[in-house]
């Protein structure tokens, strides 16, 4: 039984074999192993991975979620990338799938990794927690898809709610866009462990996942102004020419580094009753929140 | 109890009862309420809503399951006529989504319908089905993407599997590009009756489903060809310069005629069994052939 530890070689493992059996056309398949394997940090597994271990479950029991989590996750980078949206040319280092494959298989690829997201939980996870997981994933996609359209096409207001302050206005956006999704990751995680709804156990992971969901997002504001030069930096760019919100244009850069300390104690303070079985959970947050790249 | 009659009442109102109390920005509930509602022949949820009598239930148990297949037909429409892939300024009429409401949105609203498709099961479907829905929804619409790549990204063979005359080739096209969801859908609502998968009543609902999965797309290519004033035309005019296989191309015109009637039979055949509770499928059947439109 593995009690701790990385999700990273098992769930690499997992999508490779999941997606290497699928009756594909041998283009999409490639397009999809192509967006989907062999990099990113896989941190939406690795939250499923450890939050299923803080519920009494073990690492391996949560590859489903990592997997469905990850395909979602994949899924939203591709589409981001497209012209029409972010049009970035380069991920991780290499060309974005729309720039190695073309846009109509990006935009189908992207599709196909959505539905996959579902389809793994309905086919390899246990029956009994099968349709809660999809309830999970659906609201955590929603979620990122909201704050998407929050972020980028409500610049005059329309559809954001009246009166909010410009911190409100970045929270409602980032927990949506980054939060929903490591919210689900998490919960999906401790679900797999047999954890129900309105358990001591679940309530305590979803505190955690809300404090880090917004934590990832304010360290990544925080890199884009102190490390320019490590970040690709056309992201900032592009923000800063957008006059869109960002953490340190609203709180500064001191204010900035102040809340994701803030965001670090709210998450641990969540899962303290936890004891011993919370220790990766820990460690992950003091990893996010140390992260320089 | 409604045993017989058209599920377009009840689907419109689900339909748009499901989007009106989802909590997403104004502006992305507008877009999909542009491209899901007031239009459309809802031919999957009835076929959903036929084979649920068909097995045995009664029409309204099969409304989760028919807001499914037309959230991710809904979807695949508004991807469908992005400039990437076939460039349509107008659907049913109007401007489509990307003219309406942008590309990104387009994109971002297409995305959205797809989870919601599996979020509506997840929701509202008996909960002991829900994870068997799902899979048959996953299962569709993939089927629908593979499709939608031979047809359109693998003319140079790359992908398809060797060795296959066009008519076999058309076939795996439109068994995967419009099929695979009708095939979702009829097994959907047979399963909202409480159909088993190895039961008499899943195996005939899915035999006919594959027979007017196919029928629908030949009387499609014969409409192009025999009625082209009353196509929009562009699409046909389309095929014609890609010089993409039409089974009036591989069939002739007679031959294409000869090919519905043949899967009419075929899908009539198949429900015999079923008695007085397959009324409603023959009936659609009937007019699937008939269609001119």
């Amino acid at each position: 039984m593995n009690t701790r530890g990385s999700a990273i070689p098992g769930i690499e493992a997992y999508l490779a074999e999941f997606v290497r059996q699928l009756p594909f056309p041998t283009a999409l398949r490639s397009a999809i192993e192509y967006a989907l394997l062999g990099g990113g940090k896989r941190l939406r597994p690795q939250l499923a991975w450890d939050s299923c271990i803080a519920a009494g479950g073990n690492g391996e029991m949560s590859l489903p979620a990592g997997a469905a989590v990850e395909l979602v996750h994949a899924f939203s980078l591709v589409h981001d990338d497209l012209p029409a949206m972010d049009d970035d040319d380069l991920r991780r280092g290499k060309p974005t799938l729309h720039i190695h494959a073309g846009e109509a298989m990006a935009i189908l690829a992207g599709d196909a990794m959505l539905s996959l997201g579902f389809h793994v939980l309905a086919e390899r996870a246990p029956e009994h927690i099968g349709i809660c997981l999809c309830r999970e994933l659906a609201g955590g996609t929603e979620g990122m898809i909201a704050g998407q359209v929050y972020d980028t096409l409500c610049g005059d207001g329309g559809g954001m709610p009246d009166g909010l302050s410009d911190r409100q206005r970045l929270e409602l956006i980032h927990r949506n866009k980054t939060g929903a999704l490591i919210r689900a990751s998490c919960r999906m995680g401790a679900a797999c462990a047999g954890a129900l709804d309105e358990s001591m156990e679940m309530r305590a992971i979803s505190a955690y996942a809300d404090a880090v969901g917004l934590m990832f997002q304010v360290v990544d504001d925080l890199l884009d102004v102190t490390q320019p030069a490590e970040r690709i930096g056309k992201r900032a760019n592009k923000d800063a020419q957008a006059g869109k919100l960002t953490y340190p244009g609203v709180l500064g850069v001191e204010g900035t580094r102040k809340a994701v300390q803030e965001l670090r104690e709210k998450a641990m303070n969540a899962i303290e009753g936890l004891g011993e079985r919370g220790t990766g959970l820990r460690e992950l947050a003091e990893k996010m929140a140390r992260r320089e790249s």
